[in-house]
């Protein structure tokens, strides 16, 4: 999972540094706003993958285990990330 | 809690019969599209609410419970609503 | 175009009133959230539709006619509008 | 502004591949989600002033030109770009 979240971070850097090579060679606006959200939607991916684990791995002992502040630091965090992408208007 | 949803929630369906109304009076474009981002927002903070209090009594019983499949259950849910906000590009 | 209009918020705000139904009955949060976003989904479309018909009405003519103040306006709402959705982060 | 967007794409870059140290590392999952956030907000704000200065330039350009179907083209972009951060739901 490391390696498989590692690698596609750095197809990600790699779409980049493309997009940074069509903006000197003066690409099309509008093409490079396509790339930029390509690379953000990639990196929705990948967060989402790291969530999916997160939630199936600490998630799970800290809420299972016995510190109540572990827990509710968990959820908190969470309930953090999801608000960041739950877009606020 | 429930009381102050169902509150939140009738204000934006105020808001939205708001809409409509400048949609008939042939209000400009723009000024109703920010309205209806302002109503997108409003949602999303009730949503936001919604899954805080999710978090704190239904995820942490389930998870704490017996029952495995329970558990795999309410971490998925929580996966897709975040894959839901989590921008696809 | 607008009738189309205000029918369609009209739906979304009958969709807010069974949300709201479903509150007060004690619905499953995960489901309410579910609803939220689906109706949130249902305003972005109806707000993707006012903003074509913006740009190829009033936008063209503001940018074809002979005034810069205008001009500049209506481009700049076109920036402020995108930026709304254009998700901070 | 290429300059500037270019210096921007590669500071992203930088920050992506100190993400995929940060994994490598074995970092905390929602460190990681936290700064792949921040990352695709910085791509954001690059969209964002791309977008800005296409507005000014060649759309209006476009607008006031003599091409109805370039007239049209340049519209459809606008509309697709923002449809794209325009949450589907």
């Amino acid at each position: 999972m490391k390696k498989d979240t590692t690698m596609r971070l750095r197809n990600v850097e790699g779409h980049i540094r493309g997009i940074e090579r069509m903006v000197e060679e003066g690409a099309y606006c509008i093409d490079v706003i396509r790339q930029i959200q390509a690379a953000q939607a990639a990196l929705s991916k990948i967060s989402s993958t790291i969530l999916d684990d997160h939630l199936n791995s600490c998630v799970i002992t800290a809420i299972r285990g016995d510190d109540p502040a572990e827990r509710e630091r968990v959820i908190k965090e969470i309930h953090e990330v999801f608000d960041k992408t739950n877009r606020p208007g």
